[in-house]
């Protein structure tokens, strides 16, 4: 059985934003030389998440306007989380959103429908932040 | 390391239907011939979920009001996907319901809990849409 | 491929507990003396999660009572669910939180983030229910 593990990181200016992140995967899964198995990728942050959906931009939009809706940000004073801290409807999207993905890997591939991208969905921002993907197999 | 993949193709002529798929992923697994493992099982489609919960048909119903309520899919003009489009609210339900799910194999079968059954979440229907199924193990 | 499998059990006392297994699933990896691979952790029941997030109460306490407000426990007869049983709210609250939490498992580790913790959400307690933690790996 071979493995694999990297990190991706990142340090979104904004404090939520969506990133595409389907080539870095795909490239992991190209250095992992692993052609029959599984591709995990999570976010290695409570207030992030990993998950596979379509790469357009009035989605994304709906995304945004729909998690605030769930889960609002403001006021911040609603959440008994935030005392110190102010990112309590983060952890809340993040749960919505999910926290992984796992992709098969098939042919050296990532084995995927038509549609499917993977992204990374940050909720709270402007701080580095890291994504994990580990690939098993053979 | 063994692997197996297969593909289950759905064509639902309803707009949003649940499926109870539990016996054709357990075939899979026989056919894998995998005694000890992970099952990955997910929607290769991103209007459409895979999820695991009880196959009882005023749950079915509650899912379908309360989807409703969280990601009404009409009016149609409320999301900015929809524009050649009409299915931003399946996008969202499925964020809710999950993209996969992931089960562990013990003893070449489905290690399950006494009520677990895995459903085809279908959101967006009317079309042919697949579910992967990947197992790997020995 | 090594293989492990393990159950965890709980009767939580009240209807709704979130309780931190993070050790319990530690414990377990080490066990299984695999040292590259992936843990899978997932509720048994229906009306139960297993999830990765923030072990501070405050949030605790939101998750309640946002939980609460997406997915409201009374009144029981607004779920058709609810005939002989009380708990389709708990099917639903699960749905959000998620079955199940797949971890890489790197250096004999369970490979994590900063502040990343596992979760049983329990949302219809008083009775045994189980966890299942399989590892595969080597």
């Amino acid at each position: 059985m071979k493995s694999y593990r990297k990190e991706l990181w990142f340090e979104v200016k904004k404090r939520r934003q969506l990133i595409n992140i389907t080539g870095q995967v795909e490239a992991c899964v190209g250095e992992s030389a692993v052609k029959e198995g599984l591709c995990l990728v999570n976010a290695m942050h409570i207030s992030a998440s990993v998950f596979i959906n379509d790469d357009e931009s009035g989605l994304h939009h709906d995304f945004e306007v729909w998690l605030e809706k769930l889960a609002p940000e403001k006021p911040w004073s609603q959440y008994r989380h935030n005392g110190s801290e102010d990112n309590a409807d983060a952890h809340l999207k993040r749960q919505i959103m999910g926290r992984e993905v796992v992709v098969a890997i098939t042919g050296g591939k990532l084995d995927f429908g038509p549609w499917e991208q993977i992204f990374y969905g940050e909720f709270d921002g402007r701080r580095a932040k890291r994504v994990l993907i580990k690939v098993i197999g053979e």
